[in-house]
């Protein structure tokens, strides 16, 4: 990245141009190889947030057929750009492990009228991976376009773009090991719809704006890093978040939400619940013993507001803590959590006298 | 920048994500003061065109007076969303150096229904000053709102945004010295508007995604220092642009756009036109002597499309070339350049026989 932070514009004819452009469209062939698909397929975006809206938008917009789909446990970058851009949206259950209830989806899209069916690929709070390729077997052959948010599940487990039935599909740097300032939209080969943010022909005209040169090469280094080591990298979460998942179902009371069956979930995240305790303080506690943890949803401030994503799973929506584990983490950081957090819970009920 | 190249969320309450926090509001002040306005009015975005894309939607969205004023010299981005957002642009002539007509705008807002007026600062191609200050006096008391896209003018030009009556103002970072990957939409105080990228509560909920600490440290960096220099740099800029004005205004046929008076201009650009030679092999002999020119407007692929700008200012609009210089330009690049470009106009005037 460092090489690019003050490069040239990469649509200009002169050699620093080109050679941003060489840069930028290197990144563009490692984020496609990753993802199964071709460099053409990549729009870049500024973060997984903008790749939603620009997806929702470029669904809808312009059709008739403009009701939504979306599963009660998507992210609010899904169900707010739904509630935006579509002329209803049609919340489906999920069961208790937050997985989506394909028969309820097949259901709202007979009912008619539907353009868009969203489908996270795995869940950012619970880690539920859902069944997006039965998914897209469904809709096949129908007219309805199917966005899966992939943010949460890119870089954790293997996912393939083409062939996968998916037209659009919605990825960020940042939680793969990149960079936050980029994501990408991977846009169904032969698909063409109206971009977002107009005003200028970058992207092949899906996305206007001077592309941000640096952000992607260190996207793309990721991407290039995990296309080695991805099996490596999950197996590693896997092991580290199962022990967290140990230590937190130790705590007298505490629910781990999310699948059972470990092959159901992806392989980072760790969500518990206590029912008699606040998330907040477990968080201030957990930082003091050097543990960064978070409760609430994974893009937005740290809101003390209901998670949906829990409600709509019918469990405790008030008090949740989500540890994940990522690429920097070591076996040791792991253990000072799995350690720290019976501790710092014990301390808070003691606090309380319960 | 560096240090938060890989920072953690600014959203979290854990200590990482408090200090990223104060790095992006640290930040946020240096460019609100740059620009002479509060730092809560300050909306970080992707870049200009971000900026711009969600000043129109914000003003027209869900609005009823949705008519929307564009001079014919506005950038692509101003043109093409309210051509997205508005439900008539009304397209206002301009004079023959690419000065808005303010009775022209006077007149189509007396019409009624107009519910965003577009006038950016100054023109990022030809480099003319906009009459924004009178523009907003006239508007004033009215319902439409005033849009004012200064990516071409900030950090080239003083421009203070509280009390100017703008409504809107949009800024690139990379303008004016910052990174790639970030920009600003500035939003006058007690204006509530929607944002176009939903689903977080970022920016105060006008603009939704993981905020880019390390790009908005750039930005600041940069604004912090044009707050002491940009007198110095102005006048600098000045110098340099009238050289190559000079160098320009010497070959035979050639013809300067933009108003003759510098005080109407921006300092740092030259625009000219040969009606005799392409762009395009100027632009590649300027390379091969080490200056990066280029040709066609500022925010698209090197297209050899007509420049609409150019097209409003009743000029040809098939053949300009446009000369910048910024803060990392030096003299001696400027000598080179304006040496240079005579000889490679002589020599392709000499290839063609002409």
């Amino acid at each position: 990245m460092l090489e690019w932070l003050s490069c040239a514009d990469p649509g200009r004819v002169h050699t620093e141009g080109r050679m941003a452009r060489a840069a930028l469209e290197q990144a563009r062939e490692s984020v496609a190889a990753f993802f199964g698909t071709r460099p053409r397929q990549v729009v870049f975006t500024s973060g997984g947030t903008e790749a939603v809206n620009s997806a929702v938008f470029a669904a809808l917009w312009g059709r008739s057929d403009t009701r939504a789909v979306v599963p009660g446990v998507e992210h609010s970058a899904v169900r707010e750009a739904c509630l935006r851009w579509s002329s209803e949206v049609i919340w489906t259950k999920v069961g208790p492990d937050g997985r989506a209830d394909l028969s309820a989806i097949q259901e709202a899209v007979a009912a008619g009228g539907v353009g868009l069916v969203n489908c996270q690929a795995g869940n950012h709070e619970v880690g539920t991976l859902q069944p997006v390729e039965q998914l897209a077997g469904l809709l096949q052959g129908g007219s309805a376009l199917l966005h899966v948010d992939a943010a949460a599940a890119a870089g954790h487990v293997p996912l393939s773009f083409d062939g996968s039935g998916i037209d659009l599909m919605s990825v960020s740097a940042h939680k793969l090991g990149g960079p936050a300032g980029i994501g990408a939209l991977l846009v169904r080969r032969g698909l063409r719809l109206p971009a977002l943010l107009v005003g200028g022909e970058q992207e092949r005209a899906r996305r206007a704006g001077l592309e941000n040169v640096a952000a992607a090469a260190g996207f793309g280094a990721a991407a290039a890093e995990l296309a080695t080591s991805l099996a490596a990298e999950e197996a590693a979460a896997r092991r580290r978040a199962e022990r967290l998942r140990a230590a937190a179902g130790g705590i007298a009371g505490a629910v781990v939400h999310g699948p059972a069956d470990a092959t159901l979930r992806l392989p980072h995240i760790v969500c518990l619940a206590l029912p008699d305790v606040e998330a907040e303080p477990i968080l201030i506690g957990l930082d003091r013993a050097g543990v960064a943890a978070h409760s609430g949803s994974s893009c937005s401030s740290e809101s003390l507001e209901p998670s949906p994503v829990l409600a709509a799973m019918g469990a405790d929506a008030e008090r949740s803590l989500r540890l994940s584990v990522g690429w920097s983490t070591t076996d040791e950081e792991v253990e000072l959590a799995a350690r720290a957090l019976p501790e710092v819970v014990s301390g808070l009920r003691a606090l309380r006298g319960s």
